[in-house]
């Protein structure tokens, strides 16, 4: 079963390409990818070097609008850039209008929406979503199954745990006034989430705090410091062994 | 690479196929539909006009039957029915049986099962699952990741926010007994749902009432009510303009 | 539209093929299988007789393996085995070093990763996610979108409800330390776990234990022993009419 390239895609030298794949028009492959089976790439999308998709994703879909939707809008999207020896598992969904840098995971069938940005070698794990509008640093974990609501920024080195759970809109759907304060969360530097947390709208941790399993949290959470329970309020400080500065590592 | 179209499917005019898409024995497509790549359509399914269906997704399933399910019986179903200018994401899964009004946005990764109902412009968000025998009215929002389990009816204009869990069976799977009483949850017109609460089997949610994020909900909701907390207790009453009749919504 | 099977791949006699399918190399079916359509099936499978594979499935998938992942290591993996009668459901995903016994439901869009074991009339649901390293038993009910994570052991019995949320790293991801304390959950035959609940690293539930809906277990749970809350506390026993060996259920 032969693949679908347009005439004007590229695919680089050492690239494979799996049966039934469509690539559209404009695309760019660099070199040394292994792309699998049944992979969508629509039109615009420009893939780095050695970059890993694997069988079912679709990369560079236009965004669907729903009629009643609070936070999508009409717009101009630039391609979807995914950056080199990136990693797309099975059935994962990117966006156009995402920026991926270098060495960057998304896990198998996690979805990447339209004006995210993840910065080099974080990892996006099994099942997770990055809702539109959102910044998500370098070396950040977001594992299986959390998600990341719309508006949200995530500094480097957070690791959010599986299963947590994010909210932008305090009004719950009501009322005109609620569109003047959608706000995602914001994760400092080194910020830590729990297993199963949640995070209420407009939240910040602040630079390596940390959230503990099944924590909800309805107020800010001071730097260096461990909050727990529901509502979630101040345990003790993080221990000094597992502050950001004293992990040795020198990448980020 | 070509699709491939049963010969007995009709598509309307000005509906557009792409590639590698399998369309079914006596299909009908409405006119001016947008059906992306490596789309599945089963036997019978009806699919209005103006509905965009994205990549990689499955209309029309069959249910699979699990030797040892509680719930799922042999049952002759009706061919799915799909709206007008409804949306279908990427990757989403609809089961034969369902019947979709017009104008409903299905995310991606969504599942919607056999025997369910879904109102006119309600949203179903990315990754949600509406289990079988379930009601959904007009205008609900369920948010991204929300879990609705099999006997649930959600009234017209309910919000369920990211993260939401129901669940149908106080016996956790023993005694014959649970099978008298399964039952899923219950919410009234504009009941609303905070980010990652959960819902015990049989609970009801009452008209305009409120679940706080994070909530464990033990008993029912009253009406124009928030309860908040584990176990979830009574906090105060909804703000007036927050209330449903006060938002100047004429269409439902 | 054709399906592309390497020639040395190996169908059973009345096994059907979908459209659009890739079969690779090595790949045993066995007889009687319904295979769907945009299956992809990987090297040296080993699939038995009345199985079905529905749509856009994936079997035998190679790891995908990040540079910062902190548990998966490069290995040789036996193929994936799956037994007799399973059912493998739409966009399911199934790793290479996979064992699933015969009579396993895997519903629609679940994850099973590489070295685990799954037995004989076990559920997985709907977007379940079994992470790498996991032990589960015989007639284990795990239900739509629980999460069991990596090195973990679910003896036979056990029923995980909708929504559950498992961990193994204390340390979110901080220490070399942590390396050394990896440890997944434990819950013993016929132990039970509520809607949303959260379980910490290395918990162990006791034989026929059971947790309430939406707990966050930070201990043990003793046998036979109801828990409930935010921390999980003793609450009562199980009740004798729901105890394993009071179902009258002999298969197991």
């Amino acid at each position: 079963m032969a693949s679908t390239v347009h005439p004007s895609a590229v695919l680089g030298p050492g690239t494979t390409l799996g049966e039934g794949c469509v690539v559209g028009p404009n695309v760019r492959v660099g070199s040394g990818c292994r792309i699998g089976n049944l992979v969508v790439i629509h039109a615009d999308t420009q893939v780095g070097q050695d970059v890993r998709i694997d069988d079912h994703a679709t990369l560079g879909k236009l965004p669907t609008r729903a009629a009643n939707s609070a936070t999508t809008k009409d717009q101009e999207l630039p391609p979807l850039a995914l950056g080199d020896a990136c990693t797309v598992g099975t059935g994962v969904v990117i966006y156009r209008g995402a920026a991926i840098e270098s060495r960057v995971l998304m896990a198998d069938l996690c979805t990447v929406r339209e004006n995210v940005a993840i910065g080099r070698g974080t990892i996006v794990g099994r099942g997770v979503t990055v809702e539109n509008c959102c910044k998500v640093g370098r070396y950040c974990k977001l594992e299986s199954e959390c998600y990341i609501t719309a508006h949200s920024e995530l500094e480097d080195r957070v690791f959010v745990a599986p299963g947590v759970v994010t909210s932008n809109d305090n009004f719950l759907g009501r009322t005109a006034e609620r569109f003047k304060h959608f706000k995602g969360v914001t994760v400092r530097r080194g910020g830590r989430i729990g297993a199963g947390a949640v995070l209420l709208p407009g939240i910040t941790v602040g630079e390596d705090g940390m959230v503990a399993a099944g924590a909800v949290v309805t107020r800010d959470v001071p730097p260096r410091t461990i909050v727990l329970g529901q509502p979630a309020r101040v345990l003790r400080p993080v221990p000094v062994e597992q502050l950001l500065e004293n992990q040795g590592w020198t990448d980020s």
